[in-house]
């Protein structure tokens, strides 16, 4: 069918399906659009321990947690740079272009880097996590990096396996975890879990603008930073920040005044208006009607796939889906610019230069997501298809709402 | 399927799918997010003659147009206050809840009220208006009063053949004609239908909150006002309002300042970028695929029907739909709280006291919305039809994405 | 002082001191920033019952409130459509231009009008309405209309004299009050005072932008309504606003959704934070350092004078002052293009095309201004009236902090 | 005079004078009040090479400019970590507790530091600089730290005079500038003034919420840092920024969306609109007025100091000031209970838990600040040093306008 002579019918409330950021609830935006705020006295600097309390609740964890002005890879580098001095060994866990970059910066920090790679397809196997750390009997690995869902290949770890794998190694690496894209989208118990740091940042599952990145920090790991060797940057230390006395101290410096208002809306939102597993719960659902609909598509000489074939190695935050290249780039552009939505280019999957890359897009359902946005963004791409004449099975968007509805 | 043990997916932007206020474009807000402006000299007052020019683009007339800070309700005031005294008869063509209310505002105002009334599922019948006018030998009926879209019924009448039919009589009355659904929406084509007074409002297509309202005014309306006798209504009294000299005259008064800021940009958007016959197409293909949805859910036993059999009789911005009752409020109550999307109620087709009431709804599919919006709107329909076990037919979605793509 | 070679100092926030619309608190912009809100249930039609006790509040009366979507213009006809037909007679005490005008609009409503002028720079005198009631045996004078503080000639007038003379004459006229430029600013108890109208609109002391205005009605005066001639506009007609029993009665048809979420965060903020007698008193000691600068400025053969000499006839809200033509347009072109004040240019003392017209100006101190704003726009003025070599005495800016201070 | 049964002027909107975070205009918070934006296309990925072309011209250089996610604080380390290893040598002039605050950070890296402390009252010396650096033969002092205004001391160094001093000296050691207090108020040019690194922030002459940092970076300190011994952090590594290829690049990791939103408005008003000089000449005068009120209100046995005594070492952008103990502290209290501005605390001047510390306050004038914010500011101050009967002398506000005018 000749869409192009059709005139676009993307006029109306954009909506943004890229894993990152993420939309931004306009209670949020309200709560920024406020003038400059004193930050010695008064109700910014009254907030923290609500603030605070409300991050550790949303990584449920009653131990410790920074706050960073920075974006994601600042909190990559933060937590290394607490932990680890040049020479220092770690374990770093690729399963997607997201743990490749942390490593690299783990790398560039003067780190030993010793690297498992799972692919662009597969969640890691914490039996070769396992069998590696009981090759370092002289523990000299002193943390292993893992990453929750890697917003890249939008695989989703077993982190309690992998906690698993290094007691039954015997190992005492500390255990450090990506939840960039999965915190406040899916289940992540840093507690009960065991993990020592968990990394994330403002614009994913916390609904905030990209700007804001936390630490939350174990016992375990503040001792292990202590003991670490060398000048630790003062930007990144995690001592002052987690044992601040005055406001300034929680940022090492000036406050970001603008995104701890826009944050204080998003946790109540999250936290105390919805509650995190409510959330957790509304994510894996809609998560089950994307894979429906992209199970359906794929049927009958469908050309669509899900780049994770394991269910339950599935992000609930985000997927990344394939195309016979070009149609993924020829779908992205014309839900864009015909209705309204922008899909997720691939990512890490093929080189931009290479014709692969076309094949590659990802549709992200993280955050401030509703049944309407959701089901919105699979009408979309299911008009797509027919609009481009992309082979598709039939069925999508009824197999979507019926999974929408499986408990 | 028993939904209730679910927790709600309606986390996320809240759809609003009334009839007006339809949803108000971030841009608009954004434009009247602005400090008080000076109503004497400088920006606003010189905005002006662009913004009249846009106006009378939206109702494709060169002629006139008046604004009032007012809701549709004042404008259907304004209208019959220029043209007819106490005593003056008017022919009021009734389709819908909104019809019916013209005409008792008509009958308050002291006028000779004549009344077709056609039911609220069907459109005006220009044959009964040719014989009705043709019974007026004297030419005493001063105006026809009818309603493009009934946002009740949401029915459309045909206003080129109201123009014929009147003119077959040779009659000289007035065409007035309610466009506050329709406007910005569906083709209406003042100067070419020969229509002479436009009433409408800021709320609808016009994507801006509801507080202004318009007159689209002809020469021969203009003619008519002056000749009308007794005292005319200062605040509606459009001739100072057309022929402003300073700024405040426009408005009778103060100028709605942040009104004007926002409609300046809903215009922009309108006329200046998507252009309005495109919007109306976009209108058009929107309500292809909801009434494609509403067949199928209709089909095979399903119990929706939509409440305007004839195809062209069905207005391109909003659609009434019928199920038993209850089942209409039980679907609206679903989508509201567990899926983001508030649904309007039945108008004007059961009295709210009758259990009947319970068996209508609207979807508005006006103003700023664009694919993503309306698929998500029946996508969420679709699910809460399942959840609630409400019977309907298969396939609904599939045929609305197929039929968005009809040229 | 050549100033023209300096550049500006006016790039910050810009300080609108015209007298309405007023400064727009950011609470407000900020509740107005919203997504049209559904207007058949939930919170926007359950704002209602406390809306009204907080506009009754404002006019410390427990008798009635009709909201109207207007401008100030509209009120003041609805509250003579209310209660006037045509042919009926009204008195009208006229103090400034916004007498007038209110006086203009009742003559074309066809009402018999009979005009008391106290010129432009006095108060009404209440022995001469006391004489004319007298001269009226049959008590064909259905209402006295009042300016409570008339915002062209910033006269305020003294109600309860006027109260009392109607009482002296024992004439059983109703009193109407425009409280436009007063309402939230000054002194105004409507029950107390035996006021039967009030008419007041947002953008003064209620801080929300142009759009709405309100009748407060006594029961006196609904009495009078009921008993008025003729057929009474359906939009003007208070009944089934104040008796509304669906929400969109309170508005005669759709809600002016966006204007009363303003609204109640300006309520919230002038009812429930501040208190109204406290913002009485708050304008009252602006208005004192307004007037000593005046003072000052007009000594030692200073050109400024004040238009109302009576220091007991000033208003609280606004105050009209004096140049040599052209030296009060100079100042304001000074003031907004320099330094970041607009101020408002005089209103109804002379014609715009005589050249006295450029020797009035106006200084607003009403609603959202606290000491930092008022005195900063004094010390403008000032600046202006130097850099201009406009002749003026010294020290007005060190009286203005010394008035801010007495009680 | 007892002003306690006064009840509040406050009431208005708020006037934050606190030297950072400035007041931000309502244009820059309207461009953060955005939906999330697409970061891999459009818009926001072109934006980039013209606010950079407007950072380089804030900062009058031709070179090179990086721009990191982070406070003013993260700019200091940045700095510090592209051309610093542990174990190098700077030179540390300290005016000020924001040189003091540099120079730890300095040590904390691991950097060998020699201080030069020229007290909390007066600018430093460039010949003690010139003999320090003669002192080092061996040329191990890598850099030389300086501070262009101390915002804690509001001192401002003359950095010409220090390029001359090095020069004189014949050093190759780099010279640092934080210009976090000056950058867009006052006279910076880096590139004919010899800078080889300029430190900024956000929040201050940029008027955007506090969450970006900025260095400009000359062709030799680029050098300088590709000499570097031992690893660099990736996040503060500049080369990336400075040479990035991708959009992600420039911000190593997501970009700040929003902050950048706000940022190109921001530059907008101070580079095209107003113009960077004419924004110096702005501060210049601003600054004038307020030294003429200090210096009034300190004649006549009155208490207030300014703490830089040298006029030609005072900051146009933030003014320090003293008076007996506690009434800095009263005075501050008065004005943002009772008046609606809030100053700054002293800071650096004396311990918190000093009583002396109550005896410094800072007024603001940066940024986004006009004649009427200035001006109301100390029409608010001196109407509090009435209140409270703190010793002061007259014509403080006279003597401000007066200054104000003088080019």
């Amino acid at each position: 069918m000749p869409s192009d002579f059709l005139p676009s019918l993307g006029q109306g409330r954009p909506y943004l399906a890229i894993p990152g950021p993420s939309v931004v609830p306009d209670r949020v935006l309200n709560a920024m659009h406020s003038p400059a705020p004193n930050i010695y006295e008064g109700a910014l600097p009254q907030m923290m321990p609500d603030l605070l309390r409300d991050l550790r609740a949303a990584a449920c964890t009653r131990q410790h947690v920074a706050i960073y002005i920075s974006n994601g890879h600042g909190a990559w580098e933060a937590a290394l740079a607490n932990i680890c001095a040049p020479g220092d060994r770690v374990l770093s866990l690729v399963t997607g272009r997201f743990g490749t970059g942390w490593a690299e910066m783990a790398r560039a920090l003067g780190v030993n880097l010793q690297t498992l790679d799972f692919g662009r397809s597969a969640p890691l196997d914490p039996q070769q996590v396992e069998d590696t750390l009981r090759a370092d009997p002289e523990r000299k690995i002193r943390a292993v990096l893992a990453t929750h869902v890697d917003t890249a290949s939008t695989v989703r770890n077993d982190i309690p396996a992998l906690r698993a794998a290094i007691d039954a190694a015997g190992h005492p690496a500390l255990l450090l975890v990506d939840a960039i894209a999965s915190l406040g989208c899916e289940e992540l118990r840093m507690d009960a879990w065991g993990v020592d740091i968990v990394v994330a940042a403002s614009q994913k599952g916390l609904m905030t603008p990209p700007g804001l990145s936390f630490l939350w920090v174990s016992d375990k790991a503040r001792t292990a930073a202590d003991t670490r060797s060398g000048p630790r940057s003062p930007y990144w230390n995690w001592t002052p920040r987690i044992d601040a006395q005055a406001f300034y101290q929680y940022f090492g410096g000036t406050a970001p005044t603008h995104h701890l208002l826009g944050l204080r809306a998003a946790l109540d939102m999250l936290i105390h208006e919805e509650g995190l597993e409510t959330a957790w719960i509304r994510h894996a659902r809609l998560a089950r009607a994307v894979w429906a609909a992209a199970d359906a598509w794929g049927a009958d000489n469908g050309d669509l796939r899900l780049n994770i074939a394991r269910r339950d190695a599935r992000s609930h935050a985000v997927t990344s889906m394939r195309l016979t290249a070009p149609d993924a780039t020829r779908l992205r552009q014309w839900t864009e610019t015909q209705a309204g939505v922008t899909l997720g280019i691939g990512l890490g999957m093929a080189d931009p230069t290479d014709p692969a890359w076309h094949g590659y897009f990802r549709l992200a359902h993280m955050g401030h997501v509703n049944a309407h946005m959701a089901l919105g963004a699979l009408g979309v791409i299911d008009t797509g298809l027919k609009a481009l004449s992309i082979p598709h099975g039939p069925g999508a968007l009824d197999a979507a709402t019926q999974a929408l509805l499986s408990p």
